[in-house]
């Protein structure tokens, strides 16, 4: 087990009507705060009235700022830290999933920032302030709300960059399973192919001796793979809903990091392709995921094993593990298969004839990804070719 | 699942040589501290005057108090207290296990208090302040290190009651399992005991779908059971010392608990146990937990089931499966049986000439205690014969 640091200062209300805590949380960070969100069904669901009246109610004032996109563009967050400034807000509400979370980090830090926002993403600076975020949470798949982590895109040159510092982490997360009701079946599943992707990329790790989280990894990928499909037959489950939403944030909120190092290649190839053809990232990471589990088994086959063993519940071949480790993989294909995900790129509209710029840019300057198998540009190119 | 509020904010510093982050971590909290340990051996073993040392070093002045006791005691939380006022100390650093963060805790709350600290045990106040605790841990037992919780003995009329509050969680945990290397191998099987009691408590719940909480529970128990008997045999294995310790934390910090309600009756009892005969703690749990899973095997026998297949592997009886469940509490018994714990009260030099009494005390005030199955005296009186 390797030395580390650990904590998950984000309070989270989770549950029914949990939203009508807004107010009070929100005046616990500010008393003039930017009210971020995304798409216009927060409005259309009557969401965006309850959380403004409650704010009014509270005492606490707020700009509206919408339209942020799934991938979220710079550009938006660069009006973000122009109306903070402008209107001298003192803290953020994302209302939304992973992309406003990400996007209300990213202005968070701007805005006390003299420079440009995209330093902190580019590696050029180090956010040293930020402004406090709120979350309420709509979609559970980034763990953005209790995470350390954001991504952003700059439209100039397609870059998709993260960020990832404690500093970031949301002050509050309200979570009520209850506002997921009303996701589409595709936006589910891509959820939890986002949340086992987020485990999936911890599990797979050189670090010898992590029993403790090897298990509590296992334990979330098995409450969302049995969850899902009842949240999809009956998209109204309270339960199952509520398994999702608490999974994905403990899946990225860096517990299951404790002692061991993550790979996260696949996630660097995947925002390669996100930048470039604007795919859903969960469904993105359902098509790339077995390519790279294809290219890595034989370097570790009884992690593999352990794998397909304790999370799929293969029956093992002790004789042949091959076999054992190759059924694993064949299951989490067969499982995102089921729950309507995509295979393979193209069917997520991914053409082949630009494989070689999203390697050679995954593995940009020469640089290796990936610490379970180091990945240069020829075994990026390897993986995207299996998953075309 | 149950609405909850959670968050984390203790800082974990885990690994090797961690301890060399004392000085800097305390500053943080205080410049004078009040330095609270318990046993000698805190001294023999050179940590005293390294951790003097680097609070030095850092700039940090100190004042000594050791002498605290398993089931540490309200007198010397008295004099701690004291001590505090009269040099003006303006943080708690407590070197050692549960009872010395306990008493460290209560400490905490008592000097800015104009009462008695024994009001907010006994339930008569409810603390809005603390000095801040930080920790520096030897024993991987009572949680505590990240915990909401504190027990205090008042030696007047042998009461042990806990304090339970977000407040009094420690700023900052240091965690070296190479501390743990010197622990006889009844303290850490007895600790060992005290982690899984913890796990247990909150996985007999009448709470319906507790998915990924129950796995997280399971995980945690099976690194205990896997690991224990591996630190036993060597004492300085790194590895399994620090699967136990992380697991001691998890296993105590609230995030098994949420959305779940927990039992806390078996806690209840073995404190009166502990009142009257000064036993270790996880010792305690360890005589009275398989006569309480023997009492309320029959009112939930599925999760009993699943506790028997998930956790100790038992192949299930789906014809009868009391047999089943029956052999999940086998196998506890036998476990702990196994790492050189009592399996009685006798064993611990109980006597059963105050069951009555003992009994009578758990449910002071004719109040019944315990969630997942109501315990009346008689129920109470029950388990303490069956641990007999």
């Amino acid at each position: 087990m390797e030395n580390f640091r650990f904590s998950m200062p984000t309070r989270i209300i989770f549950g029914k009507n949990t939203e009508r805590e807004v107010g009070t949380e929100t005046r616990r960070i500010g008393s003039r705060v930017l009210l971020h969100y995304g798409s216009e069904r927060i409005r259309s669901s009557g969401l965006f009235a309850e959380v403004t009246g409650l704010l009014e109610a509270a005492g606490v004032g707020y700009e509206a700022l919408g339209g942020v996109k799934p991938n979220p563009r710079l550009s938006l967050v660069e009006e973000g830290i122009r109306i903070c400034r402008e209107r001298k807000l003192d803290g953020i509400l994302a209302v939304g999933g992973g992309s406003v979370i990400d996007s209300a980090k990213a202005i968070g830090v701007g805005v006390p920032y003299r420079g440009d926002a995209w330093d902190f993403f580019s590696g050029k600076a180090v956010p040293e302030e930020t402004l406090p975020v709120g979350v309420v949470l709509t979609i559970p798949a980034a763990g953005s709300e209790a995470s350390k982590s954001a991504v952003v895109t700059n439209e100039e040159g397609s870059f998709k960059l993260s960020l990832n510092v404690d500093l970031i982490k949301p002050k509050f997360a309200i979570m009520n399973p209850e506002l997921t009701y009303s996701l589409p079946p595709f936006q589910t599943a891509a959820g939890a192919a986002d949340i086992m992707s987020h485990v999936i990329e911890r599990y797979f790790t050189n670090v010898d001796h992590v029993d403790l989280t090897d298990r509590l990894c296992e334990a979330t990928l098995k409450t969302v793979i049995h969850n899902v499909p009842i949240a999809l037959a009956e998209p109204r489950d309270y339960d199952a809903r509520a398994e999702i939403m608490w999974a994905g944030a403990i899946a990225h909120n860096d517990l299951l990091s404790t002692g061991r190092v993550g790979d996260w290649a696949t996630h660097q190839i995947e925002h390669e392709v996100s930048a470039l053809y604007d795919v859903t990232h969960g469904a993105g990471l359902a098509a790339l995921f077995p390519a790279w589990m294809q290219l890595t088994c034989a370097h570790d086959l009884k992690r593999y094993v352990q794998f397909a063993a304790r999370v799929w519940g293969v029956e093992e071949d002790y004789r042949e593990p091959e076999i054992t480790a190759r059924e694993g993989i064949a299951r989490l294909k067969a499982y995102w298969k089921s729950i309507g995900l995509p295979a393979s790129l193209p069917e997520l509209g991914v053409p082949s004839d630009r494989i070689e710029e999203m390697a050679e840019r995954a593995v940009s300057n020469g640089r290796k990804v990936g610490n379970f198998v180091p990945i240069h540009k020829r075994e990026a190119l390897e993986i995207l070719r299996l998953a075309s």
